[in-house]
């Protein structure tokens, strides 16, 4: 066996719309030493972060915990318990995670309707709505927030329809969560999937969801408690008509892992329960409205400083995601020989896109703890020098003095 | 929203069959900030993971990565992508975990047929070999070390009979890998899923699992590649006959994106792939060998310890896992009131146990960082004080002396 280095990590800008760089206290709680997880004193950090997403979530909603794995696990956790085979599922796309929400749902069992709008723009909700009255789904499943594009969907019209025609509407909310307003209640949803490692600024590893009493009525209908923790004696349990399929991302199990009773399930992902806790800390000290405050604020900088290089941004602005900028890859320019310097040279991470718009755009994201005046302005900086030394025709310190412009202006 | 406490977890010794105390090391790891999912360095530390990886569990495999979950993740990923609906699978039972695989083997559309022996013994793998003749499944699931009983089945004898008659053999070594010889390619194991929290001493959050081409030929046959990452102007594939359920735990999917290809599903969790390397690099330091030894030696301090307070162990000796004790509670204690009091007022945790053994015993792990002269001297003196507080007899002052004289002719 060959000697492996001690772990020194190179320090990076990321500007990526997720992983982004992780707030240092969010760091430090991941190193404390960890508690068992039936500790009263860990149980009551469980509990203390149930509250706190509560108000992430802006929901009176009973369950709202982390699932223990990165966001998709925390997708796949809540169609899995939510979708009986043969459900009818409607999922409006417009980028790639609207295709994950479809193929999920169908490995559920569902029978997915789609409706798809063209990347770069989002669905009028009356479109939406005109689908739902079409296919009468069980379940509608959208994505709020489209990292691949960098654009947001309205929910509100969407959210009253499936309440008045008493559909369940599922939301990933995991690149919107912690960076711009997500209103579980007042918007309808019944069930809401958030990421950490973006806008909370918390690593990949957990992915905190809610879900009300209407979404809570079907999971419980289909709940089977697990073989080996049945009491002794307990006669077998009737078999639900359609039982959950899936065991680790069972909801039934896991809010009764999560209720006073503590079932026992998993072993709780004790680090990154540290980890999540506090960065929900932190965010509920900065406040949630200046929170996205400032999220709104870097973004003008950042697109300021982006525009006056004479750059285009891609997609219809009137649905912009405000935590990511999606850059049009200049004409005869290599988009990757351009990521690749900036990493190799500056340090910054900034990401590529997928499907049809792979090699066509750059994304920029500026989520939690990366969202900064610091890295907007060094980014800004970098990425003139780096475009320059591809050939790029640019009108040189501009886009600093535009940012610096928007940073004056909002004092 | 009311003002949330600083983190400041309480230190503790945890002394239970896991999670264990994390080495600091490892905590340390956890801490450093992170790098991109696909930035080449962090690639390259999930290279590195992977052959540590394969050194810990004894194979040459190609495949063996960690599954982003806890450990029963890595279990259902193992299931889920091997089982098709309808294959048969026989599950030996001797203890609550291979209830579990029962439970995951049945939602994964298995015809499951058990064996099940008394807890606190393990079978005889004559027994075991006969089940499978008369019952001539296509996958075998079994626990190596069973936590709940404290038991260790030998897997040699029905690995080779697997092997002979061209039948999977799936194995639990959450318990043991780490901590006890795991020999996956000698023992002609086909899949075994590993567990982070116990004997590696890294927190709950990955499950380390391998699986030879045996394995993966069954995977690749039900392999889809995920809407939405197709490539442009793909044709839709062929849906294979019977796709793999889920999403999250595929491992097609998941070892297309730990192969060269990185082809994008999860964002992998980063500080928790930090800390696992860290605990591996740590592990392959002081070398497997030694590793096993020194559970082997703490374990003796803690059994003549135990023996000389005159408490009885559970179980069939013969069968003892080296890295957990089972205690029987003395007649007329209350087992919760003793475990209360050594939290509360000595920090040290030990677990009760499951099911027919609930208020029947107490379980002592020694397992990884946990496993250490300091733990199991501190246990000891603690332990015989609380016993005395609940009025029970023993000779005061006998288990530590016994320790001692173990630690002595070590030297």
């Amino acid at each position: 066996m060959r000697t492996y280095a001690e772990l020194s990590p190179t320090p990076r800008t990321i500007l990526t719309p997720g992983p982004v760089e992780v707030d240092p206290r969010v760091l430090r709680a991941l190193s404390y030493p960890i508690l068992g997880q039936f500790d009263p004193e860990f149980t009551a950090l469980m509990n203390e972060t149930m509250e706190m997403l509560r108000g992430l979530f802006r929901t009176e909603n009973n369950w709202a915990y982390p699932v223990d794995g990165t966001s998709r696990s925390g997708i796949e956790a809540v169609l899995n318990s939510l979708i009986e085979p043969g459900d009818r599922v409607l999922v409006p796309i417009y980028g790639r995670f609207g295709h994950l929400l479809h193929e999920i749902a169908e490995r559920c069992g569902a029978e997915v309707s789609t409706i798809e709008t063209e990347w770069g723009t989002v669905f009028d909700p009356e479109e939406v709505i005109a689908a739902i009255k079409r296919t009468k789904p069980q379940i509608v499943a959208i994505v709020h927030g489209e990292t691949s594009t960098g654009r947001m969907q309205p929910l509100e019209d969407i959210g009253r329809t499936c309440r008045e025609l008493d559909i369940l509407l599922v939301v990933d909310a995991v690149a919107t969560i912690g960076g711009v307003p997500v209103e579980t209640d007042a918007w309808h949803l019944d069930a809401v999937i958030g990421g950490t490692q973006k806008c909370l600024s918390v690593p990949s590893g957990m992915s905190p969801i809610t879900y009300n009493d209407r979404a809570e009525r079907k999971v419980l209908a289909r709940k089977r408690v697990e073989r080996g923790i049945r009491p002794p004696g307990c006669v077998e349990p009737e078999v639900p008509r359609r039982p959950i399929q899936s065991n680790y991302l069972d909801l039934a199990q896991l809010q009764d892992y999560w209720s006073p009773a503590r079932l026992n399930h998993h072993t709780e992902m004790t680090s990154m329960l540290y980890g999540l806790r506090e960065g929900l800390r932190i965010l509920h000290a900065e406040g949630l409205e200046a929170r996205f405050a400032r999220h709104r604020l870097h973004e003008s900088a950042l697109v300021a400083g982006l525009t006056a290089m004479g750059l285009a941004l891609y997609g219809d602005p009137a649905c912009k995601m405000p935590v990511v900028a999606c850059v049009t890859i200049p004409e005869g320019i290599d988009g990757e020989s351009v990521r690749s310097m900036l990493l190799e040279l500056f340090s910054i991470e900034i990401a590529s896109s997928f499907g049809p718009l792979k090699g066509k755009i750059w994304r920029i994201g500026t989520m939690g703890y990366s969202c900064s005046r610091k890295n907007v302005l060094h980014f800004l900086g970098a990425f003139e020098a780096v475009l320059l030394r591809h050939g790029v025709k640019l009108p040189a310190g501009a886009a600093l003095q535009a940012a610096l412009d928007v940073y004056s202006e909002a004092r």
